[in-house]
Formats: C-alpha cells, structure tokens, sequence
C-alpha cells in the first residue's frame, strides 16, 4: 500500500431504536448491548477495526448523547477521533462530517465505513471482502458492501447489479432500490442479480468529498464547515440518509459481495438466532416444552413452560415477553408504553 | 339453636404446594397469597366465619412452621383458639386435634371445617348452604359441602348420591370416589349424582369423635393425648387425609350442595379467572394481542406482546412465565427448579 490510500475505518456509533426495549433504552442503544457474544456490538466493531488498521486510524462518529458512553465503551478510542456529531441528522451529515475531518487529516486516505450495530461471524471473509473493496475504492470506486440474501426480506434496500455478483469482484451498481414489499423482494431474490445494501461503504475520502459536493452540496458544505472548526454549521445540515443524499445519485458507485455471516440483528427473533441455546442472562433457568425460548438480561431465576419460541427479557424496572414470531412489531408495544404515561421507562 | 349445639369454625390453615410457585414459597403458601381479591385466601376465610360465629369460636389449626405467619395474618385470632401441629401430618390428624381441642371447650359444639385456600364467591349462598348442614349435623350426621361439578375435572375427589341432590337438602353419601380418570369423571358428570367434595365438614364433635375413635382409633388416640397436654403423642399420630381416614368409612355421612361460586384455585389458570382482568400486579401493564394474559405480583412495568393466555408471575428474585393453559404441569417446573440445585427458591 502506498502512503497515499492508507485505510482509515470510521465506527458510526449513533443510531437509537426501540426494537430491543427493554433492554435498549434512549441513553443506551443497540450498539451498546451484547447481543451476540460477550461483548457489545460496538466493541465487536472496534476489534475487527483494529484488525484492519492501527488506533490513530479508526474514527468513531457519535451524536453528542452518546459521547462519553462510547468514550467508556471504547477506552483505546483516541479523544480527536471520536467526531460528535452536535445532533443527530441521520447518516450523510455524519459520513460527510467524518470524512471532511479526515480530509484535514489524511487528504488522501481511503476510508472503510462500519455500522456498530451489526454481527459479522466469519473475520476472515469479511477481511478478504475488504481487500477486494479498497482495491475498486483505491480506482475511485465508491464501494458498497453486499450481502447475498438468504431470503425475501422486505426490511433492507437492495443494490441491483448487471449480473449475478461474483466473490472477489467488484462490479456496478445499476440502482438502488429502497425497501421492497414482499411480491418485489421475491422477485430480486430469484433473479440472483441483487445484493441487501449492508450499509458498509469504502471509498477514496478524495472521490467521496468530490461526488458529495456535487450531489448532496447543502450536506458538503455545512459538514465541512464543522469540521474546518464552525460547529453552528450543522444546523445547515439537512437530515437524511446517505443513500438517498449520496449514493443513489453518484457515479462510479459498486458493489463487493461479503458473505461474512452477516446479520443486522433487527429483532429479538434475529438476536435469539445468536444468543447462547436457551438463555443469554445469567440467571438459573429453567425451560420445559419451549424450545426455541430465550431469556435476555436479568440475574434472577427465569422459568418458562410450554412457550415454545417465546422471548423474555428481564430489567430491572420492565419486562417484555413477546413470541419470536412478533418481535418485529416492538414499535407498537414502545409507543403503547409511551401512551401509558412510562416514557421514562424507555 | 340452643346451647348445646353451638357452632364454632375450624379453619385449616396448613398445606403447602407447588402450584404457585414462584408467588408461593415454602414459608408463604397460597393460602398467604391474594389470589383473588385484595385479602389472602386465608384471611378471607377468616372474614366469612366471622359472619358466622363470634371471635372466640374461631379456631385455626396451623402446623408449627406457619404459626408466627398465621399470626400475623390473622392478628384477631385468639391465641388460644390457635391449634398448633408440631408437625404436618395431613388432615385427617389436624382435624381431630383441633375438633378433640374443641371438645374439651364446648363438648357439645358443632364443628364446621374450611380449608383457608379455595374462594367462595357467593357469601350469601354459602350461609345458606351452611344453616342446612348445621341442621342435619345437630341430627347427627358427618355432613361435607358438596359442589355441582360444571366440568368432568379429574382433580378432585367425588361424592356418589343415590339421587340427583336438591338444593337445601342434605342426601346420605353413598359412596366416596377418589380422583377419577377422564373417562369416569365424564359419567359422573353426565349422572348428575355426583358431586366434588369441596374438602368442607359440618358435624357435632361429639358424632365426630364417635366415629373417628371407631374407624380411626390411632388417629383418635394420638390426637386425644396431644389435646389432653401430652404433645409427644403426635408422633403416634398417622400421616393420613381424613377422607381416607374418616369420611370414606363413617356412618350416616350426609352432604348438603353449595352453589356459591366455590373455585379450589388449583392453577394459575383458575387463579387468572379470578384476577383483575389483564393484571393482578401493581406495575404498569401494556398488553397487545394478548387476550387473557395475567399478570402476577411485581411493581415492575410488564409488557406482553402477542402471546394470548399468558400467565406472568414477577417476583424479586425468580420469574415464571406459563401458557395457562398448562398451568396444572407447574410440579414439573418446581422439580426441575430443584435439580437445578435452585431449591432455595422454593
């Protein structure tokens, strides 16, 4: 590698979400929770991160409610990486931002972009993946990663490619398609020429600074004026998702298949796939005629009886029990706790 | 009603039980428990024979280890009229003790039995029912409190009648049939000449002690003795029900139907038909598509999503979570909380 496409790999850490209330709450999101394994998903990022590159060269982007519990989270974390966003504004102010301050940094870095709220089992892959991604970013590709679907989800943007997506290649991007209804996303999962977006970018800071003014300029040029030292900027900042301000509209855009045992672990059905058989709290339990079941949290005695598939998690001051087969539906037990008058519970 | 046949109520507050476990303990048995209503089951019962008879014909039997906790409970209890057992040895010893104590009192009182753990909805009914058996007893007669079966519930004993029983009267029992199989409990049902032993006996003490010294002489003997002031004589005493020990052999065995809303609470699906719809504890409830779900004890908020007949029992230190629906397999749960070597939560 020569000194001029040095890898830097940002960590978003914002992102809140109710699908994993009660154990989630407001000031301690998904990210923070150890959902598949024993440590967060946010420290699992931070170590395939520095697998990847040495400490000076990964960023964590956070909106400024999650500062300091990232800061505990991520002790090795260098204080001038971490970019706090002032509030958030979704995904492209804070890549853009990111990226800008890099910029001042490394003019000609490349930079690998992770969510920190996502399990990948299989290191290896996922870093052979990469390699393939910073050779197409080191060309001046704005690379997506894609993952290969397993089934017709409706819950994830798809890219469209021109032909069934090979490993190890890097190929363009025909569309982006937003969240597809069911019907469609049976189609594209047949057609095998579509890949879910996993929301993972690697691309040459110099390419996506250029590409950002010309099709997001209002996002362009408030963040670079944060990061060039005028925080008040950011109000100027519109909210909205990368994808939409960026790479539906730039050229060059591709693609690189990771088949890296990816999951966004959306739901606590998603989440129960990876826990430990039976149980992740540490609590005696005991399960009888429910296979399937699963306890999150909790250090107290937890008994189920012939509840096959049933998730139970156990906090101090609220308890969810909810079937796997639901547990896409938890905006609607979050908003009927809200109605109740128990925001603070959430 | 003259001097000589006086009433006086025994409540039996002993029995311990597995099937509301984890809101009942070894140390706080159902009986303890407000199952269904704001009151324990036991003080309850209590408040029903104080509209029977004055304080001081009240008595309560109790075994040693429940003693202090009956106390408390039923802090008008005279200490008196509080018949100990120094140890637990089913009812047949329980009753006779106390009825033996009772004689030395009131030799000529009549004595009506009540377990402390079941619910009686209809107090006025019950009274009622109660007047006919008080009349058949001064005639004479062992008289049990029979209930209309609206069920072929393989739970419970039955009593055989040579005819269908009429309400206000009191038939001989021809025959006492111990829990039977479905099949049979669907005839007895059908017959409508049975009816369940709800586990309630009025009789004179002095027919009562007759029989028992007849047909059970150690049983008599033993409690005589300890009743006399000769406490170590319980160990001679058998450990026996007194159907088994009594009722089955007796003579002129009567019953008198009840039609008062009697429930044995045998599972936490009968205790959740008594409960506050949708939740029995003080925590704040959101329930979706959860038709018939309960929740028992705990201050904490509990939400339930998509699980309909749930029962949720939240205490500090364990959690149950059940399908009502196989609430009356809970002895498997506590057995396997015991192998789990957890025999300190029970």
């Amino acid at each position: 590698m020569s000194p001029g496409d040095r890898l830097h790999v940002v960590i978003l850490a914002g992102g809140s979400g109710t699908r994993f209330w009660p154990l989630s709450r407001a000031k301690r999101p998904k990210q923070f929770l150890s959902l598949a394994g024993k440590v967060s998903l946010l420290r699992a990022t931070w170590d395939r991160a520095r697998k990847l590159v040495p400490v000076e060269r990964i960023w964590t982007v956070a909106p400024r409610a999650l500062a300091a519990a990232v800061r505990r989270e991520l002790p090795e974390l260098r204080r001038d990486r971490l970019v706090v966003e002032p509030s958030p504004r979704d995904t492209a102010p804070a890549i853009a931002l990111a990226c800008s301050v890099i910029a001042r940094n490394d003019p000609r870095a490349i930079a690998a972009i992770f969510p920190s709220d996502h399990v990948i089992r299989d290191t290896g892959a996922f870093k052979r993946a990469l390699a393939v991604a910073h050779r197409a970013a080191r060309g001046g590709a704005l690379v997506c990663l894609g993952i290969a679907p397993d089934r017709a989800a409706t819950g994830f943007g798809y890219l469209k490619l021109g032909a069934r997506p090979r490993p190890g290649i890097a190929s363009p991007v025909l569309e982006f398609v937003e969240k597809p209804d069911a019907a469609r996303a049976r189609r594209f999962l047949r057609s095998g020429r579509y890949l879910w977006n996993g929301g993972m970018f690697v691309w040459r800071i110099d390419r996506f600074l250029e590409e950002l003014a010309r099709v997001a300029p209002e996002v362009h040029g408030a963040t670079a004026a944060v990061a060039a030292g005028s925080p008040g900027a950011w109000r100027r900042a519109p909210k909205i998702s990368l994808d939409y301000a960026v790479m539906e509209k730039a050229s060059r855009v591709a693609v690189v298949p990771v088949d890296a045992g990816w999951d966004d672990l959306g739901s606590w059905d998603a989440a129960a796939r990876h826990a430990a058989p039976g149980a992740a709290g540490s609590g005696a339990r005991v399960m009888l005629g429910s296979e399937g079941a699963v306890v999150f949290g909790g250090k107290r005695a937890v008994a189920i009886l012939d509840l096959p598939g049933v998730v139970v998690v156990d906090t101090p001051d609220a308890l969810l029990v909810v079937s796997r087969a639901s547990s896409e539906k938890m905006k609607s037990v979050v908003e009927a706790v809200r109605a109740s008058g128990r925001a603070d519970l959430l």
